[in-house]
């Protein structure tokens, strides 16, 4: 990210919300392109997302927005997430560009435009064909108290077995996150921000199998989680447990981080 | 892919491209965005890129367009490489999304409008902000012969190691393609159409000791790659070796596909 004109970007956008986006939003921001944030929470055991309630149009989505004429696509997804949903300090990573033209949906955004009472005609930025950079993220969810912004009813944490109908093609955005979520358990580590310090290794087990939906032998886990050499197991046990109390382990920052860098040892 | 709608837009452009596209992009193309095409060759064990010469400017450049209107952004790179280089059938991945507001060269773009003799004033589409998203893809370049389209001088496989300054941002692209192709390598099978039909363990590890980079250890590399279960031992040996000649594999490609679907099983 390049944060050093990040904040600028951040304050101007911050006026222009005062005002009406939709009205602004040719003079504001790059055409034709939008950004949408998939965040996953982890929270006891549980793998959940967030969407938001639209105002006027009664229907979920994801948080999502556009990129001003001079930001960092990545930097507008950080800052669009962060003044749609409160939630800041978001690791994304971007996953897919959809980019069907039948993705935007005509009727649908003008109907959006009766409603907000903005005037336009055929040429409305808003009414024009979008291609959308999905991003995604895993938190610990209790760790930030989403709220909505002045668009949306609503911003909460949905089962991801619960999600309804959501706007436009956010279904298929979310699926297509999960999927790269997944496919990152292959060659990335993950875990660290969302287990305590110190956790035992059913209790990584048990991320992992959330995430991927299915159960994990034991001892497979295991072995192949050593091989990555990312953690380091301590003298300790966890304490309160029957007999055979578990040994606590953490991250080793240093491997973790080049893990992240270079792929798990675990590939190649 | 949407496949349906492919052809005909593949004609449109050819009708348009009779005349100059920069004259006719506003019309034509999606505004401020581009499409970028690493074409990765594998040969005798080497690891080649195709570049085109462009014309005007005498600078080397990924394969690379704009995106019409009214077509599917994976159809667009499709018809983009198929246009520029003459090569067809060519599975695109898109791999990342370039949308930093710094890597358009407005005073690059007006000089080749200049060369071009196209007349322009500074708001010509081709001087705007342009993000631009990269795909890769990784064939056997004996089986394609490239040839430069009417804006290239030349089109050319390059040694990795060789590779001189590109266009723009184009060498950042290719570091960012080869680093999704090597974590691809952890995650889903590869070989497919890059090997013949039948092949050796040796000669299935050189193809990831190439794209990787570096030596792999053979036990753990047979071992690894038989438990992803996506390869069939033949009944036979490599013919004309001294003694302990190695035993044939092809992929089974039922279980390859589902791998490429699903991730392989290694993973978890």
């Amino acid at each position: 990210m390049s944060s050093n004109n990040f904040k600028p970007l951040r304050n101007k956008v911050v006026d222009k919300a005062k005002e009406d986006i939709l009205e602004l939003g040719q003079e504001l921001f790059h055409p034709g392109f939008s950004v949408d944030c998939v965040i996953f929470g982890f929270h006891e055991n549980q793998l959940k997302v967030l969407l938001l309630k639209m105002k006027h149009i009664d229907i979920w989505a994801l948080p999502g927005g556009f990129v001003l004429k001079e930001e960092d696509v990545e930097d507008a997804a950080t800052r669009v997430l962060q003044s749609r949903t409160g939630l800041d300090n978001i690791f994304l990573r971007q996953f897919h560009l959809f980019g069907q033209p039948g993705r935007s949906k005509h009727d649908f955004n003008a109907e959006l435009l009766k409603k907000r009472q903005v005037p336009f005609d055929g040429s409305h930025w808003f009414l024009q064909r979008f291609m959308t950079l999905g991003f995604y993220a895993l938190v610990e969810y209790s760790s930030a108290t989403p709220r909505p912004d002045n668009n949306s009813d609503a911003c909460e944490w949905w089962d991801l077995q619960q999600v309804p109908a959501l706007m436009q093609d956010h279904n298929q955005i979310l699926d297509k996150a999960l999927e790269a979520l997944r496919l990152q358990l292959a060659y990335q580590p993950i875990g660290y921000n969302l287990l305590a310090e110190k956790f035992t290794m059913p209790e990584l087990q048990k991320l992992y199998e959330t995430i991927l939906g299915k159960q994990l032998d034991r001892r497979n886990f295991q072995r192949k989680m050593l091989t990555y050499d990312i953690l380091e197991r301590l003298d300790e046990r966890r304490s309160g447990v029957a007999h055979k109390a578990p040994y606590l382990y953490r991250f080793n920052q240093e491997k973790y981080q080049q893990a992240l860098q270079q792929g798990l040892q675990g590939g190649w």
